[in-house]
């Protein structure tokens, strides 16, 4: 049973056992033995290795096959989990065929790819709940959109508008969001450079090969291994930060709209948003939460920022490892705050007695 | 004269006077005199202001013709330059024209297009740096790429390679990042909602005088303004990111292959990298100085995320005017960092000799 | 067991254990528990509440007891755990000591307090293993600070010195780090507010009760209830990136010092270090490892910054939460950094005579 | 005049010119200039060069001496500006004292001296705002802190309390930040390491030397030259995070106040906060600028750290170089935050009727 740190019970929570899946040590297992799969049938097509290898490979590519603890042994002393993995796999191959396996290639190449597969996966479903999110922005907006109500700019009354402002401008940041993490997720490069970036050891047909594993995976083939050129992992922290930002400023305004002097919004549901000191209150807790979700983004992306534009030589030596648990969390974050965000508006309830008064008292206020 | 607090001696620059110019006070002032002249063009196009107050206004935006004392006197009241500056405007313009003057607008409008169109100035200048550094790069690769030498990987030997793999994977990222970088000042959205972001205040043409206003100013129509839906934002923190990383990356590796152990590229310039203390000394400074641009952008990405996803209301109450400082801090560091590259790669000395003895010693290494 | 994702096998480790079970739910729910106990002592020793409701509330105070899908399930619906917490306290206790469970509390109160506890727990386990890198620097300049060793500055030989001042310069920021977290967790702030932070619900013993809890858990009393005052949290990102600097500093001066084309360390253990590619290889991968885990810390201390500093009201709609996961992250990341530098440390080989012979190389060239 | 990027009219600021002055190139140059004459004055003291060489040097380091374009030209061939500035304070000394002028010394000491100089400076005027901002607060408890009113917990109406909650938790928080920004003035570490950090180009009397500086400049003696250690910054940077903390919640939390639907505080000055399309509107606008200009400082503290804890060998290709605009924002933003909330609290109406009334509200919604 995954279990991670963003998704414990004193954390955060929602949607927890998607996301947990998404990220958790099986999930990143099973993308790097496809990744050797992948590979392993690329290699065949084009001749590299005999076909019964490449049908032996993908057989032992099954994450149940793996002796987690004997990986997690061994990582410790290779400091990455790939190098283990390969060994555990020729073992179960076995003969002759084990040879075939991991064929050229490089623990960077395989955990790389696995990564855009993750990624892949992570896009897929924020992209799910943001559609969600926009589905309920919508309806608010057909039901209550003609409801009056005052802008407010800088915090004071300003003129009188609709809700379906309020509804537009969300509905058009989830549109930007899932239109990024889209354009993202279906650019996402394959990575087949070989021990050194260069491909030169996948042999004459290496762009082929690269071309057939990107076909399988569903991913691009870059202009070049990106070993030490990070600007995917840039391109995926951009994507990410525009998503947050989509998700945390209608958050941000559910909760300002719930504001118990406010009172144009508020989330409802039995049992939920209480206290354990003031039985009256109805906190938005679901908008809260995503909130504090979307609020781990920018610093996980300066993160990975930083990792990604520092890598030394031919493969960094910390940088490129850096990367790993920042985007784990940056996917769970933003998954998690997507989510969130979509139970918010689930509960939502739009007073608009509430909005006809207060637009009365802010009229009243500008004509005096 | 435009200074800079990251132009200034003790701190930047090459290029610094393009780079200063940009996003100099006078700059942003033009910039938002060209907002308030395109708006009242096209409010005089579809009838809704006399095209005799339009050419008075054009008239009148040149930001020579506005009190700077002034204007930073009114800015310290009101919090914001556009109050004041739209004053002086009605001023200049008098007469019954006056009251043409930021017909229907508000000051986010102004404001945020203007960074929009400051926005659209830094990425043409950085994109020129790229360009300027991937045509270098690739005067690097014909000449020198055939190079054999020692690919390193973790900080060790690893295997042969050749220098064209360096200048591959620097020319893939300078591409990326050109295209990231055009692809984001391709659709940068006008900004024309009126004072609470529902366009009401524009009448009945707001559509057309939005289209028009950002034909005029090479701008694009978004969805709906996005006046507390800062997702343009975020997606210019991402591209910027990417651009920095591509710089990041090709600076940190010019610096490690200068290290005087490994000594397979110098920077050589008359007078140039000496040392206070150590004659001798040839240090990289435009590739270290590059770096010291580019590790400003994660940090300054953070900031914009973090404000772009917090806005309230309709207009926000110290987040939006978060990022002001961090745009112009963004788009100068990395300009700065492009530039610094720029400098560095035409001082560039590939040593082959020195390459080859390298990959000697690493060969005899590996096979004992 | 505690499973976290900065101590999978595919992100971080070494010391996984101490440091998973630090942060881990269980912990967290024991420190809850510890502080819900500590204010029933402390309420009946100034006669608040009956001596044995106390004692009934000390022996309830385990987590064992504690039902974890209920409290989930709790969590959800309020988005804090402690609400579900003092609804299964108040089962366990039973009878008439039920209603003396959390006393004029509220759930920030119990939170917080449970923070500083892990808090604390946090600085023990990474003065540790700091400390235990301190002994290693120590021993490595008893054993060969007298070597002599070209210094390198701006990447280029500098000047002679000897590893006396590599050392030298490491055990400072050690005792720097150490000293900063031992700062910051001897004045760990008690919270009690009660729901609005200003102590009322505590009723006329408040000052004493906040006083004994302080006592009986270590902490100190705040001048002011912090609720939404978060100086506290901002202290503790600064302490922690004091220490993580000093990893920071010497885990990349190790990588530096370990590149082929120098090689004056290495990281020698059997096994460890190798490649999946290269079976020469002798990566650095503690170091390294070290590297990436410090590299976590700077983004997470700003979205700590973030949170701490945007606090509404009398308690936040979002930032506060924001605060839990950040906080368990770089915990996590600090403590895995500075136990990898001690593996790092431990397997560290220095290699003089390689130190001669670049000194050699480097006296040769200022020469000529 | 100075004039820069974060004091321009269309970026920041109250108090302009003091902040504006700090971080200037010229003070900046001056910072050096004292840094060069107390190092001739210690030497002089210790006989490592003629007393009349001290004085000469002493006499020739007044930075309108410095020829800036001369020194501008130098530092972009050299990367800083030490090495320019030396050749000119040996022209302006002349003769033979000449050769005494930067004795054993180098870049690196002369410009992180002179930024733990430019540092005390920054501490200095931050703190006096600060408490200036924490006279301001004492006043409001005294005049209103008897006010009830409602407290609001994540956004909803909470318990009564009285207005002294608040300035309670503001006060303290000052003094919280007054107490880190002091602890950190009072221990800014000196930098005499030579070329190399090892101190050795000072001769014999190094360490009287050291101390000697220290006492003239009011800094203190580190346990060991801090070249490529550089805790001295990451104390800095979790320092003016604190400070920056605070700042933010109490303008976050005026800026909560304002709101119309509250309408508790109110900033109220002739001629502020006016809009430019709404007459009738009263803005908080300098408590929103204090907010925004808080809100740079968690990124920069994330750039800091992250250059901070990346230093390579003897002195850093980069990651130094890289901690000087960071470090004259985080001065200038935090300073500016400071200020700002300084003009806020001056402005502050505070509505003790609306505060009943909001009460009454409150408690009817409780009761029903």
């Amino acid at each position: 049973v995954p279990q991670r740190a963003d998704v414990d019970p004193f954390a955060h929570i929602v949607g927890r056992d998607a996301i947990a899946e998404l990220t958790s040590p099986q999930a990143r297992l099973q993308a790097m033995l496809d990744v050797e799969a992948a590979l392993a049938a690329a290699q065949a097509t084009v001749g590299d290795i005999p076909p019964g290898a490449a049908e032996a490979i993908a057989e032992a590519c099954r994450a149940e096959r793996i002796d987690a603890d004997e990986l997690l042994a061994a990582t410790e002393l290779g400091g990455i989990p790939v190098i283990g993995l390969v060994e555990q796999l020729r073992d179960i191959v076995g003969g002759e065929n084990a040879t075939f396996v991991h064929r050229g290639s490089t623990s960077q190449d395989i955990f790389d790819t696995a990564t855009m597969l993750i990624t892949a996966g992570a896009a897929s479903l924020t992209i799910e709940s943001l559609g969600n999110v926009a589905t309920l922005v919508d309806a608010l907006g057909r039901d209550y959109g003609a409801a009056p109500m005052i802008a407010r700019t800088l915090t004071q009354f300003a003129l009188p508008t609709t809700f379906a402002n309020v509804t537009g401008r969300w509905y058009s940041g989830l549109d930007e969001a899932i239109g990024a993490l889209q354009a993202t997720a279906g650019s996402l490069p394959v990575q087949l450079g070989g021990p050194v970036g260069d491909t030169s050891t996948y042999g004459p047909h290496a762009a082929e090969v690269t071309k057939r594993v990107a076909e399988r995976l569903g991913l691009v083939v870059p202009k070049y291994p990106w070993s030490t050129m990070r600007t995917p992992i840039a391109r995926i922290a951009g994507a990410w930060g525009v998503a947050a930002t989509a998700v945390g400023d209608i958050a941000t305004q559910v909760v300002a709209l719930t504001i118990s002097d406010v009172g144009e919004l508020a989330e409802r549901a039995p049992g939920a948003g209480g206290s354990s000191s003031m039985a009256h209150k109805q906190n938005p807790v679901a908008a809260i939460r995503a909130r504090a979700a979307a609020l781990q983004v920018p610093g996980l992306v300066a993160t990975l920022l930083h990792a990604a534009g520092s890598q030394d030589f031919e493969r960094a030596s910390g940088p490129w490892h850096a990367e790993w648990p920042a985007l784990n969390a940056l996917f769970s974050a933003t998954a998690s705050a997507a989510d969130w965000l979509r139970l918010s508006l689930e509960r939502i309830e739009v007073d608009t007695r509430r909005m006809a008064a207060n637009l009365e008292t802010a009229n009243k206020e500008r004509t005096t």
